[in-house]
């Protein structure tokens, strides 16, 4: 872009993003993003002391929270908190999978019950939980020089387009997440809230500081095969900075050999 | 369909039909069209004691259970009954909606949370826990003469569709439904076990005993723009003696007149 | 289903369908039911010489008509021709596929462009054509006992579904049939013309005299792992069957055992 | 965005654009910014001689081709001279909407049928022929810093999303759009190909020189509840620009009021 559209599409108002859940993948990459680009950052986990948060507090200034975003207390504490900080937020993004450990491709049959309602409030009901403080103070915001008066992005995966089998407790939880998407962007768009829904059709591999990119799960081979964490942070940058007469509501990332 | 046709599409197997979720819509009209097809039925309800329930049980030799399906030993408990007195399901039926009296019109800065999280449990978390019952059940049947261990139907809404303004939790727990349905299916179908889900994009409105039809808001004038529970029983029916060579997975219902 | 409600169900109105495409799988299996179940049954093939069609009209009285669905004026003479012999139509299936041979699995480099747009003219256009000739007549009928004036039919393929790689020219049919039956679905539902779309998720094997399943091509092993035309047609009928309070737009058919 | 990362997504190849269709809109606004980045630009229209192109060739040197799109051998023509003229393309926009003047606000049983295949052939059968051209061309292309050999982006509308009443050939053409878009996206990502579908759900209102906006008809008023084709020429770069790790292949873009 020229240095004029520039200007044009960046905000005049001070932006402050919060990403809820916290790890070396699209949250870290959306900290180191957002700071670079002058925002005020916050980054929520129900651990903040992990190395990698702490680093990010070291190299980018970014505000470290525990917070359990499925307890609706710990979630009205934690806007507080971020209201108090740094000021209300222009930019949530919800980046939580969700899945605890023992629900992993379990069939209908073997699935613990206990297990897929938490993978449920972990990831849908915390959406809604976060989704709801976030509207409540972006609508009092002054809308920026592109319309917004805030920006919600929810990260989401390929089990919100489509019920894969052994699966059964992450999709109820997408597709959660999809429906609560679409009717918050149908009710707070036209008030001048940009609500976004993320499918990531894609395992994600990180870029690390040698240059050589890694996979949550070690000795898994990582190459352009995987969506890079940084480019879905651009992604949701430029999102923020869509103009509110141009908005996308939702988009798929996935690599160019990813079969779908 | 002549005769011959008939008789071979009717399954060879007793059926066993539960319907959870029990009101005068469409488990009532399940309740009376399975039974009038030789089926034994069970209804599962918070409340068995409803006059509607009591009649089915006079009419049609219903059996009625209380159970609350959001709840994993109640659901145990109400299948090892059913089992006890009718023998193992071959046709499930969950029709249960789920919204809690205080959620509905709300926007998604005044819903209230726990609420919110009441409908999902009491809607897609409940057709978690009944299919996963009886998934465990039918995969043990022996195959009818369509090649059919058992079919689960889920009733949905239109909300599964699409993600309306002022009913985020609905939203929620109605795609939550159709994620689940979907893995199941797919995990399900190749084992002999038919899944389907059925949005009702449409007000239901029944047909009483007078032959006028009524809706669940006295005053609200019915007639043929609302759809009709006998003919949504009949396509459950349908559903059911639906060879396995060809099945269907989603059927969405609607009046002629709906806009959609 | 109890025989009162069959009743019910049936049309008072003499029933006349119309084929458009003939070949021995669902053309012939509808041509069959339909004219079991009591309606005039006419069938339209570029080539009704075929002995399939010659035997139809030898066993089931089914009437043969010469048509290039895709040549406008051809269209309208069928249509002429149908109401001259039959009365005019209250079931139409279109059932034309419409790939040209050298269109098969050719990549979007190799592809003939006349030959890409010949299948679009065979498949959607077509159906365009009958549609409309369909609808001109239908909502002059006067409706039946289910409030059908009458019902359209669109049998589709799963590239209407999803565009698979090397098959671009048929995705574009495919989509081109399912957007035009939804447009029209949402103008004629409301006239009380039954608009339907059945992409069929599947390979087609017919039964044969001996009870043996074939299938277009010789030496495929064909069990119930591929869609039987006689269950199509049992859901054609189904469909035409529906109450106008409880219709049904689309019906994904596919055998159990299916990747979806 | 820093200027660090700004170098990063940047091609390091010489960017050839090829907008096919040409207008005030979209097509203009494309011109127009990927002109400022660095590309060659060439434009193609039935009508090359409009004042509106001959201003983009003295304002931005923007290339005009004549080419009706929809013929085959006029096609093959158009890429020949581009390739000689500015080079392979790296980015192709199809921006044609196809709808013959007579065919808007048509019933199904007004509708013209010639009309409604020239709007099918206008459109979907173009972006086949444009597409395919393109594909070959950049199949060879060297891959640029992000991976990629080239983008093909279709510009789509609502009808792709949804079967309008009266619109069935619109309908039609804009769905056969989004199929083939699906299946070229599957094909020919894997080859290093960026393949976009992008429907604009909005009336599309453009900026003028004073400031003010405009749209197609004389008298609509315009703000942001119009699609600006600044910020879609915007998204289309950005697509152009994202790394082939991380690829988004469907964005709808819609104002903020739009209803949906």
């Amino acid at each position: 872009m020229n240095r004029a559209h520039e200007r044009e599409t960046q905000s005049s108002v001070q932006d402050v993003a919060l990403i809820v859940g916290g790890g070396p993948g699209i949250s870290s990459s959306c900290a180191r993003l957002f700071a670079q680009n002058g925002m005020r950052v916050g980054i929520a986990a129900r651990n903040p002391e992990k190395a990698v948060l702490q680093n990010l507090e070291k190299t980018h200034g970014v505000r470290r929270y525990a917070c359990d975003a499925s307890e609706p207390p710990a979630v009205e504490l934690l806007f507080a908190n971020v209201v108090r900080d740094l000021g209300a937020p222009t930019l949530l993004v919800h980046n939580i999978d969700g899945r605890v450990e023992g629900i992993f491709r379990k069939g209908i049959t073997e699935a613990d019950p206990g297990m897929a309602l938490d993978t449920v409030r972990n990831s849908a009901f915390s959406a809604f939980l976060v989704g709801q403080q976030a509207a409540r103070l972006m609508r009092e915001n002054k809308p920026d020089s592109n319309g917004t008066k805030g920006t919600i992005i929810f990260t989401n995966a390929s089990a919100a387009l489509k019920g894969f089998p052994l699966s059964g407790a992450f999709a109820m939880a997408c597709h959660a997440k999809s429906g609560l998407a679409q009717s918050m962007a149908r009710e707070l768009m036209p008030q001048g809230i940009h609500v976004v829904n993320v499918p990531i059709d894609a395992a994600i591999g990180w870029t690390q500081e040698d240059g050589t990119r890694a996979h949550r799960l070690a000795g898994v081979s990582v190459d352009d095969n995987m969506a890079d964490p940084d480019r879905i942070a651009e992604v949701y940058l430029q999102l923020h900075r869509q103009h509110r007469s141009t908005w996308a509501f939702e988009i798929v990332l996935r690599p160019w050999v990813e079969r779908w």
